[in-house]
C-alpha cells in the first residue's frame, strides 16, 4: 500500500520569460510584464512529494530530515538569491516558466532519488500561481 | 509529459441549502442551520486547474493571465456578492450545496477552455470544508 | 507586566449594507455591490485579544478554553449562518459593515469580561479586508 | 461523476519516534532528534476527504457537518493532548511517524463510512512535512 | 473611538541590495546573498491600515473599494513586475531593503489620504520577513 | 522614525501544564487536558519584532539573517525537540504556558539584542492560540 510524503521549502529568484526565437515585440505581447528586460522576481514555494511503500519496521517511508538536506543541496543553494536567466545554466536554453522550473527541479531530484519511489513536485510562483509535475 | 497549472481565485455569496421537493421540517431536519430561510453567506476560494502538455518554444501550458481573466469574467462577475438561490439561475433547479457549486463552476469553464485539456477545480465554502470535482 | 492572550474564531453569515435614511440610488452609489437587495455572504474570521498581567501562580492571564467557550456562546452561536440584517436586532439600526461588527462584538464580549484586562477584536471580512477595534 | 468533499481537523498530541527492537543507540541515529526520550510534540492537523456520487436531490455526496462530528468523535477525542505513545493502545507495536498515524486514522475512520465512497487522508505533522494515505 | 481598517495588496518585483557609496566588497560582506549583481526576487504582500473614527451614518471608516483601487493605482502598477533598482526612480538613491520599500510606500500613500485619518504600512518581503511602519 | 521588522521561526516541543504546590486534582480541574501526565504537543510559531530607527546608509534596521541565526541559536536549538517540563531547566520552577514561554522567550533575546531598540515576541501555541509580549 502507497503513502505520499511531502515536504515544504521555498527559494527567492528574479527572473524575466523571454524567448530568444522571438523578436521584442513578439515577447511583449505575448509575456507581457513577464517579459520586463530589467527582471521581476518571485517567492517560490515548492513542495517536493515522495510516493511509496512504508518500511514495516521504521514506519518511515523516507526520512524528511534527508529529503530536507537534498532540497536544500540540490535547489535552495542553486536557486535561491539567483536571477534564474543569467546565473543558471539550466535556463540557458529554457524559458524560465514556473512550468519549466518545476519540470527542471523534478529531473534534478529525480535522479538523486531511489528509482523505488514516485515522484512529484508542486512549485508555487505566488499564493495564486501554481504548477504540479510528476513526468508522467 | 503532463503539467497541471492552477490559479485561485475567489468570490463572497449568500446562499442557502433548501430543496423544493421537501417540506420545510424535512430541509430543516437535514440542512440544519444551512437552511436558514434568510440566507447566510461564504467567502468562496476557487482554485481553477488545467492539466495538458506544456509548450516547448514558450514554456506555457496555458496563460495564466488569460486563465484569470476568463474566471473573473465567467465566474466571479456571475457570482460574486450575489444570492446564489436569487440571484443565479444556475441555481434555480439546482441546490447550491458546495458539491453542485464545483460541478456548475466546472461545466461554465470546460465549454470556454480548449478540449486539449483537462480540467479541474477546487472549491472551498470555509477554509474546514472543500470540495473537488473533474469531470470524471 | 502586561502580556495579550489571543483566540481565534469564525462565523458565516449574509448581511447587505443599506442605510434605511438614504434612496436607493444613493445606497446603490455609495455601498456598489455590497448594496445587493438580495444580499451576499461571508466567513468572517474573529481574534479576540485579553490584555492584562500574568497570574504569577498558574501562569495564566486568561483560560484560553474559557475564552473560547464565551466566544461561542455569545458570538458564534448568535452569529453564525445569519443573515446579520434580518436575523440579528444587533443591526436593525446599524449597518452591518466591518467596522459595526466589530463594535459591537467588542461591546458584547466587554461587560463578560473581567474590567482588571483590556479587549480588542480583529475581524476579517474576507482575506483582503480586516478592522481592529479596541474601545479608544 | 465523482466528486472530492474534504473536511479539516486537527489535534495537537506528543510523541517520540523509536523502534523496540533497536538498540537505543540504532534509535538515535536513525530518528535524531524526534527520538528524544522525553517526547516532543505537534500540532497535527488533519484533512479527510471522501470521494462519490453526489446525491441528485440534496446536492450532497456526504454531510460535512456528520464528517466532522465522526472525527470529533473517532479521532479527535482519542489523539488530543495525548501521549501517542503512552496513551494510545493504536500506537503500542506501532512507531508514531506521521506515515503510521496516517494509515491508523484511515483505518479507524474506514469501518466507519460507507463502503460505496472511497476515503483519503492528509496529516501534516508540521507546515512542512505531511503525508497522504488513500488506502491503495 | 477609533477604528483600524486594513487591505491586503501584493506586487511581485526584483531588487538588489547595495550602496553605492561602499566598495563592491564590502556590500558583499554586508549584505551577503541580497547584493547578488544580477538581481533576486520577492512577491511583496502588503497591509494598509487607516486608523480613524467610523462615520456614524455610513458606517465605513473608509471604503476599502476606494482604499483598493488606490493601492492599486498608487502602489501596485508602479512596482509590480519591475525591477526596483533599475525601473523605479523612488530607488535610484535610496537602497531597497525590506525598510526603505516600506516608508516609501507609507509616504506616496500619506499624501493621498485625508490628514483625519493615521496610516500605517506592513510590508511582508517573504513569509518570514516583514517590517511595519507608521511614520512616528 | 521607527520601524519595526519581524521575523518568523518555529520548533516543536511537548509539554504539560502543572502547579507544584497544587494537588492533582486541582491541577487537572484547572488545566483539563493540559495537564496530562503524560505530556502533549505543539508545533510553537514564533515572530520576533525588534523596533528602532533606520540606519541611513545601508537601510537596515537590523540584519534579518544575524536575527533569525540568532533566535537559532538561542531559541531553536534549546526548545526544539524538547519535553519543555523535563528537558529545559527554564521551566523547572515555571509553568509553561504559552504566557511564560513567551516571557522567557523574550528575556532570553533581550540580553543578546542591542539596547537601542525594542523587542517583542508573538509566540502561535496553535493557530487558533496565540501570546505577544514585548517587555512592557
Amino acid at each position: 500500500m502507497e503513502i505520499a510524503v511531502s515536504r515544504k521549502a521555498h527559494f527567492n529568484a528574479a527572473h524575466r520569460l523571454h524567448v530568444a526565437a522571438w523578436s521584442e515585440e513578439e515577447n511583449k505581447r505575448f509575456f507581457g510584464q513577464c517579459n520586463n528586460p530589467n527582471f521581476h522576481g518571485h517567492n517560490y514555494n515548492l513542495i517536493v512529494t515522495v510516493i511509496g511503500e512504508v518500511d514495516p519496521v521504521s514506519g518511515y517511508l523516507i526520512d524528511t530530515k534527508w529529503l530536507s538536506q537534498l532540497i536544500k543541496a540540490e535547489i535552495e543553494d542553486r536557486f535561491d538569491h539567483k536571477n534564474l536567466n543569467i546565473d543558471c545554466p539550466e535556463f540557458a536554453q529554457t524559458n524560465p516558466t514556473a512550468e519549466n522550473i518545476a519540470i527542471i527541479i523534478w529531473k534534478i531530484l529525480r535522479v538523486k532519488i531511489s528509482e523505488k519511489v514516485k515522484l512529484k513536485v508542486v512549485l508555487y510562483e505566488t499564493e495564486r500561481n501554481f504548477v504540479e509535475y510528476n513526468g508522467n
